[in-house]
């Protein structure tokens, strides 16, 4: 398979460690011959006036182009105005659905052993909506926005890969009890996709519930949907049950088969440059990518080796208690493939 | 003391298992000395045109007179229209403040064993308003309310709490970042309360992050204070740390002094009149009933006894894996006592 044609993706290295750790994704993809050419973009130092942001148009349609791209953490600058580039992106690209899977690293050791799900969330409206105003002094709005047109798609989408990745179970995660109309509406969406999916248990979870039970028994779910903000909370949470986001990829899924997939955490200016970065997310975020472009042969031989490095605990990085440079652990993980 | 004027106190013994826990608080509290009369309602079984709701006239006013109570769990008759009774309590007695003190029992193995912390939750408005409404075939909105007022209210809630129970940091949990006019506006008001307590550590923590943090390093916090939603989730978050809604007390504040303590579990109907409830979560919140009260000695020795009872591992109802029944436990703990 090295001498099929590549694939040409978009990668984004980011800010503060982004381009370390993306040099570490590129130096091991190469090591285990992944057929993939990278297309790299920078964002900007001022802003597009085809974009309205930091973000480039080249950069836009370099993945609309490619269809697949990875990224690492982007910095939003400081100053009023400036819309966060990650939500830029997920507007832009029209990113409809954030898939994160969580699951305990062997030899890594949390309070849990038994995490195993997948969060998927909407990644459009809802409590980012935007919408916003004063009413009269000291009385401030936000709207939740959903749409069926969006609930709907989402739900596909969780139920589609409940499906092609074996998984059993759908929990929808809502609080319609209090926002009936909104939530009640998410709910209505999922039931009517569960329909065309017999072989798939579907239930609603109210997400106070649903927390309180992922702390005391993750193993419970498998996979989880939800509007856009519960996403954001539960998402966090199960990355902290497996030890946080250095571990723990994303995929951004984008209208016309585009996906994104994104390391979630920040770009750690404070160690940016001192070959001290964890490049696990963004690897495996990497990972979820070639499963994406079914490379799995390629999506599994780089997932074992980067488990087994980390498993074999000789090498970690500071953020995991250890004292391996960037540099030292992706060698580390090339060894192990 | 035990020979003082009593204190009347409304006890809405509730549905499903409440009369069965409502007995075991008003045995203990007897058997301790507790200077307290119980003046007890039911929730009715048609709408009382005075409320427009279950919750009779009486009950309300017996609480707005007493201006203490304790109450176990209300099911919410089923059907179109019925507002939770919960929340009506809550709107009609401007009940502005849950409180929901989280620690660790001693004895009660969880995977965590050092978490100590309060929830102070705003619980008039938010995400829980009530408006909700359709802009056009399949799209809905849910509008998000912030005060100044509410928010300054339960801010100086919060610092007052910290202050007089000794606590150190106060932080205020949000998605400012997201919601920058509503979490904006409830920060701002936290903000300003933080200044008129320069002894206590004020800090702003993303709801995302903080869910993380807290699933990793519960002892990172000590007092949180936050908008209704979140306040739901993080309580509900943190009671599942330390074994879940039946161990969690909580107290509801109003304006003009009310308190009332809450088991903010279930009804649990399935083991209703089963002698099998488990009666700590109302007895712990009967407990920040007495604190509120400043009756601390009576309250730590019902606490101590409640505690050194589960934690003695002989005495666990079903809930905790074991088999005692509901007045069995309660003997042992009047005997701990
Ligand atoms: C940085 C922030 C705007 C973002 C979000 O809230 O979605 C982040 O928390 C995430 O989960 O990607
Ligand atoms: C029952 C429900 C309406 C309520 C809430 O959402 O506030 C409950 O979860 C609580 O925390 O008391």
């Amino acid at each position: 398979s090295s001498s099929a044609t590549p694939i040409t993706a978009t990668l984004f290295p980011g800010d503060g460690i982004g381009p370390e750790i993306a040099q570490s994704v590129k130096q091991i993809f190469n090591a285990a011959e992944v057929p993939i050419e990278w297309e790299e973009h920078y964002v900007g130092d001022q802003i597009d006036p085809r974009t309205q942001s930091f973000l480039t148009w080249e950069s836009l349609e370099s993945v609309r182009r490619n269809k697949v791209g990875l990224k690492g953490p982007m910095a939003t600058p400081i100053g009023k105005g400036h819309r966060s580039l990650n939500l830029t992106l997920r507007k832009e690209l029209n990113l409809y659905a954030n898939v994160r899977p969580c699951y305990s690293l062997p030899g890594y050791k949390t309070r849990y052993d038994d995490v195993n799900l997948i969060t998927i969330r909407e990644n459009t409206e809802g409590e980012y909506s935007g919408l916003e105003h004063q009413v009269v002094r000291g009385v401030v709005e936000s709207l939740k926005i959903i749409t069926r047109q969006a609930s709907l798609r989402v739900a596909e989408y969780a139920f589609h890969y409940a499906k092609v990745h074996g998984r059993e179970r759908v929990s929808a995660i809502h609080k319609a009890n209090i926002m009936q109309k909104t939530d009640g509406l998410f709910l209505k969406c999922c039931r009517e996709v569960a329909e065309k999916y017999p072989e798939i248990v579907y239930e609603e979870v109210v997400i106070d519930n649903c927390c309180m039970m992922l702390v005391k028994n993750p193993a419970l779910f498998d996979v989880l949907v939800m509007p856009n903000l519960y996403g954001d909370i539960i998402s966090d949470l199960c990355a902290g049950l497996i030890g946080g986001l250095g571990l723990t990829p994303s995929c951004n899924i984008g209208e016309g088969g585009i996906a994104l997939a994104e390391a979630v955490h920040g770009s750690a200016p404070d160690i940016a440059g001192k070959n001290l970065a964890n490049p696990t997310a963004l690897l495996l975020s990497g990972v979820t990518m070639l499963r994406h472009l079914e490379l799995h042969d390629k999506a599994d031989r780089i997932q074992n080796a980067i488990l087994n490095t980390i498993g074999e605990g000789k090498y970690r990085t500071a953020d995991l208690g250890g004292s391996t440079t960037t540099t030292d652990f992706t060698k580390a993980i090339c060894d192990h493939l």
